[in-house]
């Protein structure tokens, strides 16, 4: 028996911001399950800026690039409706990477069981996901936070950055963040952090990181990059910490290019910068985290900060907005 | 009773490179000695990089700039003439950092005393001092090398650069250095680096780098930044670590301005940064660093590298020479 699959396939490669002229959705015939598979009916997707990397033709990243004609991989929540496994049965909950698609299948391995009952599965594509588990390990593991200490996050507004405002104030720290427009600004005060930036403000960042954290910053959560860096190495106090994430200001540029004015800081100040991939290195940690996690959710400590659409189609509109800067929190797409 | 002294002045701010006409050599009227203060005749006197940044009105380090018409401090080695305090004796050793002049005079705890007998005087402004702390700590302590992994190291014909090359071969690393031109080169792979790169050969240091480790770098010790920073991220292995002394490409100019294009591997490759000042936060470690150094150079597992000039009158011609490359290892003047 073959079952048919609606999948979003890349069918051209972005020179730059990616438009939903890039993306087609297919239907795809898929092959009988094998032994140890499973088939999922997709229940929440989910996308984020580093599938911009996998767009290109070569990757700068640690995985391959997309195949054009041939179904994305993105993030995902489903309900098993058919398994040739004793690990998974059907109306199973799982979460996996094969998203993008209304259907998924694959060997189990592939497949995480999610408790059942237990929270809002969709709290698995963002606080208790790789969203949130990026920003507790770059707060946390990397930023080893001491009392009275300032964090500075970039793209606050964001799915990771709007997680890790909220951690630092749970933890007691000073927290300053930085977001696109005077809207995202005031979001980020709503959201608990003492000072907030909207970076499209005239004048130079560095000066506005200046004044909004006038006793400097100790730690810098960053999953932007270029101009943002560069402040925070500006701002940087003595054995600052930096947790880097992301380089969203490089993704959609084949060549990236940063002009960096204090790169020197790194010596005189004696910073400490740590790139990370927490699912690469850090997933030993993930059951624990998870428990924090949930615990401040639940307190109102975390309110996990979302945009909802609903329906399949509308997986280019998110990823075009989603680079656009056209909404806050993690994209979730019901389907 | 007051004493002569003739000590090196700052006697204008460089703009750019420093020039033998930005100093002027003096004579000063010390005052008698007060309570636990030491009075000392200079044997050897030495210059370094970081020397440019107090040359500035203003300094992005960690100490203050120069005086104008004021002497110049910078490490030196001496015999003590005149003390009073219990803690120094004349006719002893000491080591201290009020130096650029034939006398210097201060407070006791200002100067340390070595051994006497022990090993030639010299090597403590060299290899067991701050310059061969500078690439044990980055080595040891930040790059934490494991069996069969390659080092990166840039100015590596200088002073902590040579002997970084010499302790990663001793501890068994594949070595890979970076000096300019081809003199320098070939005293690289005296030095015992597996393989060395002129940097100012035609073509992009990416490329001579990728060609001279085509395994990538485990650990890049740093004193240059720039270009050799970008470089050393282009090549870096996952989970490299990038000890960072010095950034002698920003020290000339007053708007350090670094055009950089693989930052974004910090993250895919999750490398560590780590910003150092070894006698700033690893203080504690010096005594085992000793030890372990004068048994390697007994050993001849490392000859200190350095570059004499035999008086006073010289200070000017080292500096400028110091920013134009023009000697390999440690500057050291003897007076």
């Amino acid at each position: 028996m073959a079952w048919k699959t609606r999948a979003w396939t890349l069918i051209d490669r972005p020179d730059g911001l990616p438009k939903r002229e890039h993306f087609a959705l297919h239907d795809f015939d898929d092959p009988p399950l094998c032994e140890a598979e499973v088939r999922v009916r997709n229940l929440w997707l989910t996308v984020g800026p580093a599938m911009r990397v996998r767009m290109s033709a070569q990757t700068r990243g640690y995985l391959p690039p997309f195949a054009l004609g041939r179904p994305m991989e993105g993030w995902a929540i489903g309900e098993v409706v058919a398994s040739k496994t004793q690990a998974l049965a059907e109306g199973d909950l799982v979460m996996h990477q094969h998203g993008l698609r209304d259907y998924s299948q694959g060997p189990a391995a592939g497949f995480e069981k999610l408790p059942k009952p237990g929270p809002p599965p969709h709290h698995y594509l963002n606080a208790l996901g790789s969203t949130g588990y990026t920003a507790y390990v770059g707060l946390l593991h990397i930023g080893e936070p001491r009392p009275g200490e300032t964090m500075f996050v970039s793209g606050a507004a964001g799915a990771v950055g709007s997680t890790a405002v909220q951690i630092g104030k749970a933890l007691g720290l000073t927290v300053v963040g930085s977001a696109g427009g005077e809207t995202k600004r005031r979001l980020l005060l709503d959201l608990g952090a003492d000072a907030a930036i909207d970076y499209r403000s005239p004048g130079p960042l560095t000066e506005k990181l200046a004044a909004a954290a006038p006793q400097g910053i100790d730690i810098y959560i960053d999953n932007v990059g270029g101009e943002h860096l560069d402040a925070a190495l500006a701002a940087a106090r003595p054995h600052a910490r930096f947790a880097m994430s992301g380089m969203i200001s490089s993704y959609n540029r084949d060549q990236a290019r940063d002009v960096m004015h204090h790169l020197n800081r790194i010596v005189t100040q004696r910073i400490r910068l740590q790139g990370y991939l927490p699912f690469a290195d850090h997933v030993e940690g993930l059951g624990p985290f998870r428990e924090q996690m949930w615990s401040w959710i639940e307190a109102g400590r975390v309110r996990p900060l979302q945009t909802i659409w609903d329906g399949l189609e509308h997986v280019p509109t998110v990823i075009e907005e989603l680079f656009a800067g056209g909404f806050t929190g993690k994209p979730l797409i019901r389907i």
